[in-house]
């Protein structure tokens, strides 16, 4: 047998138990939040057909879908000659199937299937790793989970209103105050191409503001001239660039600048009624700021956009974002579906998490008790008590051998394992057991209702 | 835009709500379980280096892997000329990474990479989906999730006893009372073969005898003798296959008739002590069957092998099996690291809880109770009732719209919620708001304590 080390692919991760269980407590709780919330489950599969991935998320996107190799003699479907034609041409012959590499289009893609079972509104919540042929980076993984929750259905802004919320408890649960909700409508940076005339650019428009955060107004503006906006246009910008003040002045200061724009007063119509829901849900102002120079660089949003920041970690990039799409389901045919939805990035929630040491103790011990293993003579009194221990749910093991007490007691370290429990001879004897408590080196004997009292805070 | 019917992959799956909520009550019951045992959860990457996967699954497991086609230009390693050898010996050349086939080639791949870190014993769980090219039929599909429970590291039996105790726990949550978990040691079968002169061939023979089941021993001897076993060795099986009786009887018979051979005895030994180890855990006997003729197909399994199957159901495949493995880790250079493990069917098992209608009723609503959305005038106080009744963790929603009362109660059936709210305006001046049981009719005039105390069960 040839036998070398084995290693995993560039860019992907082994995620061992003490990860696992963080990363569970992570999704656990966003799981917890979107169902109160009546979000449903959906789960689609990781290979999509590449006729629904490509063309959906541009041209590098293409590129970074990753493509599976037809089973069996692929190469049947390609002529010789269609060889030279070189490797792009010859990938879609030999693959018909690619990995999912978001949740949104495949999400729009059951929509369209399904759309005569589905009861509208549809509140869908997905939680599945998406792939990327991306270069790897630090933080930049080419598996990776999302966490999306969208509704399809309804162009209601209670929807967005309802996300904002879920955003908030999520952060609520995770123990991360400082935070930042920002929010912005696509149709103001509409109004605004408009009003420095450079109406219908607003994509690039946008692509160039959604970087104003990490470049500056400065290089936004270079930007923006290199790519054809007149330096006249790009002056315009200044006054809106320094709007500021209270989310309630902000919104003031734009209507007086969009007054002339439909598209203007529709956007600002939508973030006040946004705000105003959100005074009725009982949301304290100060988490949710109007940031005019948020754009998203992602083409599909028509409406509310958002994005969320936590502002006291050295992990300064969003752990969250979405936006109101009206036409997403369009892709495969069904028209007029406006939808809302956001996604939490699992490893920038996790990165920050630790950052901020805010995983809770309880997370890090599975098992809540070790039985050490005295050997043949006492095991089947400890096999009962571990019978026991379980029936009272209590999280529990005995060591499969009875190897020395040193080697067993470090284990039950290793493992994190906060209670040892000692049935020996003399325990079995008395009635009594030895419960030590790992962290403080305490000892007790117990009757095994002291046990469980012990074990069940 | 090019529009077309969008679909997806033959084999492969979309999971609604309906079925999502039946799956995770499924998922979250077994992780339960293997959590209260001391097991500890692991993920890996859904890709791996095909240098891992192939060669572990026999020459038509290399042939089901999906293959990922290189990023850029894959075309660049391959000579014109070789492209004239044909699929098989071009994938290789062009796919270095493949689809995780099952979940414990990863396992073994995850304690070798970590021998350094891990703390042995390594009790481990998985629950992911793996893929495979098969030809998809009813009841087989090209990704479909594993859930595995494996301890590596020790060869004590009480690892066996405890997946026992898992496997009927598990069952027992499920409701699942009509079952039989079948046991065997592949000492044993070897015992046999040598017993009937076929030493060394204990693979065809398990192979063979796997199907016993399926189409009865007849045919298996006619199977045997076509693979070049004598008339005589298969006549030598008569005595054997009709070995009947409790338990200890069959062990009675075993040890009479393999007497002479030292795996018979070591392999009687370790299935003796296996139900000693299981009475101790205060285990009955009725579901725990010693089944002569049980020996699963998969070639690395050295000692106590199992299988679960359901009796009282349509579903008559297994529904969980699993084994003792001495060197599973030695594909990869690490030797002598005995370990034991099994795995549930998911699939099987949620066609088995439909069959025999197991899924408790709580699993079909997300949502508790819906808001009816009677517009501006009773929004914010609708609003601010929602939000009063997440915080009391009842899982609710508003309408999103103030569509039409049927429209929304349409909704509300449809979705499977169990009550609908009502607060109009008089039930605002009374402070008394509607609460309808949507399964009854049942109306009644509640204040905000009252509609608590009523979803609150």
């Amino acid at each position: 047998m040839k036998i070398e080390k084995p290693s995993i692919p560039n860019g992907t991760r082994d995620f061992g138990p003490a990860k696992m269980l963080k990363r569970q407590f992570i999704l656990n709780t966003i799981r917890n939040v979107f169902e109160k919330f009546g979000f449903q489950p959906l789960e689609t599969p990781a290979m999509e057909n590449l006729s629904v991935l490509t063309g959906k998320y541009g041209e590098e996107g293409d590129q970074l879908l990753y493509k599976i190799l037809n089973s069996g003699d692929f190469l049947s479907k390609v002529q010789p000659d269609q060889m030279k034609e070189g490797s792009k041409s010859v990938t879609y012959k030999i693959a018909e199937k690619g990995l999912r590499y978001d949740l949104t289009v495949p999400f729009a893609r059951f929509v369209v299937m399904n759309q005569n079972e589905i009861t509208f509104p549809f509140r869908r919540y997905q939680i599945q790793p998406v792939w990327r042929a991306d270069r790897p980076q630090k933080g930049r993984y080419r598996e990776f989970y999302q966490c999306d929750a969208d509704v399809v259905g309804t162009d209601s802004l209670l929807c967005e209103a309802e996300i904002v919320m879920m955003i908030n408890e999520v952060m609520a649960r995770f123990g991360l105050s400082d935070f930042t909700i920002k929010l912005n409508n696509r149709k103001v940076l509409s109004a605004i191409a408009e009003s420095i005339g450079a109406a219908g650019k607003e994509a690039a428009l946008c692509v160039a503001i959604d970087k104003i955060d990490k470049i500056g107004a400065e290089k936004v503006k270079t930007e923006l001239i290199e790519n054809g906006f007149s330096s006249e246009a790009v002056s315009m910008l200044d006054p809106i660039f320094s709007i500021n003040g209270s989310n309630a002045q902000k919104i003031h200061e734009l209507e007086l600048i969009l007054k002339d724009s439909t598209n203007g007063k529709q956007g600002i119509s939508e973030l006040k009624e946004l705000f105003e829901l959100l005074t009725n849900f009982g949301l304290s102002d100060h988490h949710v700021l109007l940031d005019i120079t948020l754009a998203r660089g992602l083409s599909y949003y028509t409406g509310t956009i958002l994005e969320v920041k936590v502002n006291n970690s050295s992990i300064t990039s969003s752990i969250s974002g979405g936006g109101r799409y009206d036409n997403l389901t369009g892709f495969f045919g069904l028209e007029g579906m406006s939808g809302v939805g956001f996604s939490f990035g699992v490893d920038r929630l996790y990165d920050v998490m630790e950052d901020l040491e805010l995983f809770p103790k309880e997370v890090h011990a599975t098992t809540k008790v070790l039985l050490l293993n005295f050997g043949q003579q006492t095991l089947s009194h400890s096999l009962r008590i571990l019978s026991k221990l379980r029936q009272q749910n209590i999280k529990s093991e005995i060591y499969p051998e009875d190897a020395k007490i040193k080697k067993q007691m470090n284990y039950a370290n290793k493992k994190g394992v906060p209670y040892v429990l000692m049935i020996g001879e003399n325990e079995i004897n008395e009635g009594k057991y030895q419960l030590k408590n790992m962290e403080t080196g305490e000892q007790s004997a117990l009757d095994f209702e002291g046990i469980v009292a012990n074990l069940k805070d």
